[in-house]
């Protein structure tokens, strides 16, 4: 695509986009548009789809550093890479502080043994992370099977003693939300109930014998379990051989929880040129899980945002409101990053005007989202134009969230975000497979310059969005759930 | 679909027919109609369609039995069930030895060694079959990529004491003759040139970092070298670590050679009703690799041959020549099955009238393949109406052929087969990810159902197929790839 396909006359773009995004009836009645420096689009969208500025960093974060599980020297790494990358940018960055967990994985494997109606099987799977080890000679015991909690909760003790294996019908990415909870709170609730171990099946929408890990919560001083999760071959094979038949599972975890570790939260800022004190804040999660690369999650958002900051600084000048960068520590397994954000900075919250975390993975854009007051829209109307030929501007029938800036909800900070296209995000979340090559260099530049024009928008418009209403649980026990915009559906 | 959609008038099966593959003008003039009983069509793609008697048996082979390698414990077990199987449905079957290599994969890992541009990587590996094993501590050394066998050639003794990478590009099935040359004889070549070890990329169309394993053959007595099949994603990773710098690899292999086994082929027959001497010969091969279950790969060959069998003994008549199946083993490292029954049945070869071994996977049929001598397509196109609606009632514009009966070629046997869709075949060829799950029942129905009614159609034919030219080398060293038919590229 050609830069100059992108910048047209703003009435041009304003028709095509009354088209796009008809204006909602609940909506106040539009503002008079406001005067939108369209020539800073260019400087922006320009650079973000020609440069490759934002690939050839996920090419070292991903290729250079690897994989950055709190508490890792990987993690380690990555906060130097981080800021380093600013420094060269010529963009203003710190380290704060967090303490996080640091959950290490050990040798690991899993079989189904032979049993009348089998000569056996090996398992492909991952422990999850939180889980405890199992003894070093391993866990052998019955697989009972279970497509729900509500399931679980009603087998009583009859799982006592058993491995407690939760089969679910993921198939594609929007199922993310209905089956998280299960691999969160399933092992937990097994152990309560007596069993001696837990397999999930991958929350996964395509499998090469790929098992997919994640974070399970046990409540403090409470029972746990190992855990790991299966691959999707390995829960349908399960579910064949628990319908012929008992079946026996030997699962060998060497995961372990070490004390928790020091590290840090990297920010950085363009400091405003009108309104310094008010923050437009963006982020994505430096943290990665200790497979694959993290080159979606979130590597991906990563660079975004660095991305964007770094082409804000080089404007003629910086936009009138602060442009804050934050890349959390230990959105994975514990949000700590996000919890020391908001607690370090509670005193200007308050400020915060707008906040945003890219934790989606490098699809291409598809919309914009917004979580705000009355007028949100119509405020952030006007600046849409640029985004026609990005595919992206149209507001998305999602509402802007993300787990590391869920901590600011209480001060009622106003989300936005840019959706991209995540319809094969699980295919490889979580996954040894979460790698460079995944991610497409033309979809990840497109949504690149959807957030640094977006996040512009949001620090130079005349207008502060109205803030929304605080939430009834202010910090949510699990992380929100990425799932696609269903704008995406039709593309 | 309904069964009765299957059996229509011959009429207007015909002028369908006509419609979809008309006459090519090269041939001879079409013979006036033979009289095809469709009324056995009703018989065989009847009970193929609805039974499920062929999705069964893989799954019996696949989840009871698993791999089964030649000399495996898995491959002896896997040539009792067919065997009993056989007898299950009344078809008479025995068993013939044929002597196979007995190579085991061992313990195997693979890391990209730290440098300045990369903190290390893990690298998934598979050892090829063949392969000797690395020193216990493994092998380090630094890598040379190179993306053809002439390119490793031209490099000449620059190799010696490294680690030959092999890449290439290979994106869709039909690439898979172009490459295997890689995996077949690279290694041996790179290990006459003085190199230490040999990573090949994987021959896929797919990957979650899932590498693909498959034979590789080294001369008698000449030099050898460890060598493994890479994934996808790994081998993108040393192609740009590569362009950036020396990077070296560490691998452990932990393969071996063992004596030669005792193992056999698993042969059965229908005896004909008026020409016994005259061999329909059908087949597949039993033995898998040892990743995986060899669901695809050839497990649903083997059991739409048995499926065949098992319906066409249960028609009122037998047909009018003998149909013998053959279950081959060692087809992936060896093709010792192959050359055993040919060598055993070398005195009955000039009476066999045809030959087919599917071996493609189980996907739905897209047609019909020969491989004969002139006249071949008129005589077996009054045939194929029953196809219709199967969507393989046209030619393959592909020669029939199989590993298995390549030894046959000599003895000039017209050979036939039923083509089926390879489109997603090497996205789990030769690696775990080839399990039950990805073969879809109603595709593995169908093409059993053609295999049955072309089976039908060769045994009872009033011709028999002229048999065509000997081939100039009669004996492949490599077994022919298996490529998706061209027909399939628009469905």
């Amino acid at each position: 695509m050609s830069v100059s396909a992108l910048v047209f006359s703003s009435s041009l773009a304003l028709k095509l986009l009354s088209g796009a995004a008809p204006a909602s009836a609940k909506s106040a009645p539009a503002a008079k548009p406001a005067v939108v420096p369209l020539s800073v689009s260019e400087k922006l969208v320009g650079p973000a789809l020609t440069e490759g500025h934002a690939y050839a960093r996920l090419a070292e974060l991903t290729d250079g550093i690897g994989p950055r599980l709190s508490g890792s020297e990987g993690a380690a790494a990555a906060v130097q890479w981080a800021l380093r990358s600013f420094q060269a940018d010529g963009v203003k960055a710190w380290t704060e502080s967090v303490k996080v967990p640091h959950w290490v994985r050990g040798e690991e494997r899993g079989e189904v043994l032979a049993s009348d109606t089998t000569r056996g099987h090996p398992l492909f799977l991952l422990a999850l992370g939180g889980s405890p080890p199992t003894a070093p000679e391993g866990l052998t015991a019955e697989v009972v099977e279970v497509s729900s909690l509500e399931a679980l909760t009603a087998l009583g003790d009859a799982v006592k003693g058993k491995i407690v294996f939760f089969n679910h019908t993921m198939a594609v990415a929007a199922d993310y939300g209905r089956f998280a909870g299960i691999r969160g709170r399933g092992p937990a609730q097994a152990a309560k109930q007596g069993a001696v171990g837990a397999l999930v099946r991958s929350l996964a929408t395509a499998s090469l014998r790929t098992p997919h890990t994640g974070s399970t919560r046990f409540e403090e001083g409470g029972p746990t379990v190992p855990a790991a999760s299966v691959t999707t071959e390995d829960a349908e094979l399960l579910h064949r051989l628990v319908a012929a038949g008992p079946v026996r599972v030997k699962m060998v975890l060497g995961c372990s929880e070490l004390p928790d570790a020091d590290s840090h939260n990297v920010v950085a800022e363009i400091r405003g040129r009108e309104k310094p004190d008010e923050v437009v804040l963006i982020g994505a999660h430096l943290d990665s899980w200790d497979v694959g690369t993290g080159a979606h999650d979130d590597g991906a958002g990563v660079v975004m945002v660095m991305e964007a900051a770094r082409l804000l600084k080089k404007l003629p000048q910086a936009p009138r409101r602060t442009v804050r960068v934050v890349l959390y520590m230990n959105e994975e397994n514990g949000l700590a990053g996000g919890r020391a954000y908001a607690q370090a900075h509670a005193a200007e919250l308050p400020r915060h005007v707008a906040a945003m975390e890219m934790d989606s993975g490098g699809g291409r854009p598809v919309g914009v989202s917004v979580r705000a007051g009355t007028g949100a829209q119509d405020a952030l109307r006007p600046w849409l134009p640029p985004l026609v030929a990005l595919g992206a501007a149209n507001f998305s029938t999602r509402e802007a969230g993300g787990a590391d800036i869920s901590p600011l909800l209480p001060a009622r900070v106003p989300f936005f975000g840019v959706e991209v296209d995540a319809s094969r995000y699980f295919d490889v979340h979580h996954t040894h497979a979460d790698t460079l090559d995944k991610v497409d260099p033309q979809d990840l530049a497109r949504s690149t310059a959807a957030v640094a024009w977006v996040t512009y928008a949001l620090a130079e418009m005349p207008q502060t969005l109205v803030r929304p209403e605080a939430p009834a649980t202010p910090f949510p026990v699990a992380p929100p759930a990425p799932t696609p915009p269903k704008s995406a559906a039709g593309h």
